[in-house]
């Protein structure tokens, strides 16, 4: 399965930090990489920095134009799925994603209004407000049915847990 | 399901945007209320707030201790889950937490050394950095088997789907 995250409503400075568990989130949940509709060098550094050092092959670009980059996705027989407290309840909807090649729309409190009819699906994680990397979270948990909490990232930082301790050990390990 | 949130080591202005999501997660992903190990009215009121409006009986209290917390927690003979990607990975002891009284325990940067020692499990969500909020959900998702995403609230504002529609309809409703 083929999964891209697009942040679009991203304000430097203010959600800076958001946006950063934003990008943490979809490398650790089993994207491929994320494209940022705003110019923040800050995070693509941060988000690299991770990738460096805990492994996978997760990207990230800024400066995105996103009504062009949701175009080309359509184009290329992707689908896209735009994630707001106004969609459809998940539980609804999920059977519908069995594509292969997911784009998914995080916004921030506000998003442009044309959002909602140029994606495919928009999906609601309950449609009670919390907040965009939990909505994320469980969209990314629910559609690869778990299986991405078992993924190997085999970077050079990791963290071993162990079953009979309380208390997991983190090392990190050179690559040979 | 009795499941209470403890927010630790959230420090004033730096953390409240994560913080302010931690409490709206906890609400609309089935707790039943939040602890807050800090003095932070703001987020108080904005959880508060969120509560008239959107209905649910969601309770939250600033100020507390958290070691006195969990040892009352514990004296009352519920479980203690930290949540921090040291721990053992979700999948290996999600069947641990069939019991009635949960209280999980969410960290900011830097927690406390002995909140390993005095929780009853600790708990990753892969092993993988990423965020407190994306955590803290996918365990309240997991531990409920997804029933809470169904949850009604019976608020005065909430947010009506369509099925047949792209986008769903807000509306405000006076209680009777």
């Amino acid at each position: 399965m083929e999964i891209v995250v697009l942040r679009v409503g991203h304000r430097v400075d203010r959600d800076r930090r958001v946006t950063t568990h934003v990008g943490l989130c979809s490398r650790a949940l089993g994207a491929q990489g994320m494209l940022l509709a705003a110019s923040d060098r800050s995070i693509v550094s941060t988000i690299r920095d991770v990738v460096q050092r805990w492994g996978g092959n997760f990207w990230i670009r800024d400066q995105v134009n996103w009504r062009q980059e949701i175009a080309k996705w359509k184009h290329d027989r992707g689908t896209v799925v735009h994630l707001t407290m106004y969609g459809q309840n998940l539980p609804n909807v999920i059977n519908h994603f069995e594509t292969e090649r997911l784009m998914v729309v995080v916004g921030a409190e506000k998003v442009p209004p044309d959002l909602f009819r140029l994606a495919d699906y928009n999906v609601a994680i309950t449609n009670q407000p919390h907040s965009e990397i939990a909505a994320l979270s469980i969209f990314l948990d629910h559609v690869q049915r778990g299986q991405e909490l078992t993924a190997d990232f085999s970077g050079r930082t990791r963290i071993v847990g162990n079953l009979n301790e309380k208390v997991g050990v983190k090392r990190s390990e050179p690559i040979n």
